[in-house]
């Protein structure tokens, strides 16, 4: 068994890119990302599952169609199952995702920001 | 929809027992727990789960069988299932654990530390 802790600081070193999510860990079936975000996302849902948003650093915004919640570093938030979504950041925001392996990250929307194969660092 | 982000500080308030820990989220089947821990916790076993700790603050070390890890603020580790471990940190340190809901924090090994209701806050 690996004995070393996950270093989220350190991870985020690895990496550059935006909405360009890289796994740090797995827990049963799910992953645990991380991912530098600025700008707007696209709208999509994911159908099968909740997705939880941690931010570790800076601010960020998730836009539902009925309002929107606000995100800064050391809180999280559930988004249900289902339920359309647009992730926004003003400036660069560094986050987690957690959310059941192979998820795809913008869900039924497809299209240029669609991660196909999320690579490990 | 709740369109409130959940703040790790601000939960942290709400509670000063050690090793006992509080729901504040829920993702699909899976819970994720504050606890405050100082001391030494119990040895003990998750036989049908990983189990993730993020430290929120302070510091807290893991021991195993052939080893340790020692986490400290912006890390994260995960136990796998099936392997006993036994939490422990010398000053208070706060902490978010994930894992199913209905997984019992003192594991197989039972005892005065088991939680067996965890309550939300």
């Amino acid at each position: 068994m690996d004995l070393n802790a996950i270093n989220f600081e350190e991870k985020f070193t690895k990496f550059t890119a935006h909405w360009s999510p890289k796994i740090i860990a797995q827990m049963n079936d799910y992953h645990f990302k991380l991912a530098k975000i600025q700008g707007e996302f696209v709208w999509h849902t994911h159908d099968e599952t909740d997705e939880v948003f941690i931010v570790i650093d800076g601010e960020m915004r998730i836009a539902f169609s009925d309002g929107s919640v606000h995100l800064k570093k050391g809180e999280m938030f559930v988004v249900p199952k289902g339920v359309e979504h647009k992730p926004i950041a003003a400036d660069e925001c560094s986050i987690m995702v957690i959310e059941p392996a192979g998820t795809v990250n913008t869900g039924d929307a497809g299209g240029d920001m669609t991660v196909a194969e999320v690579p490990w660092i």
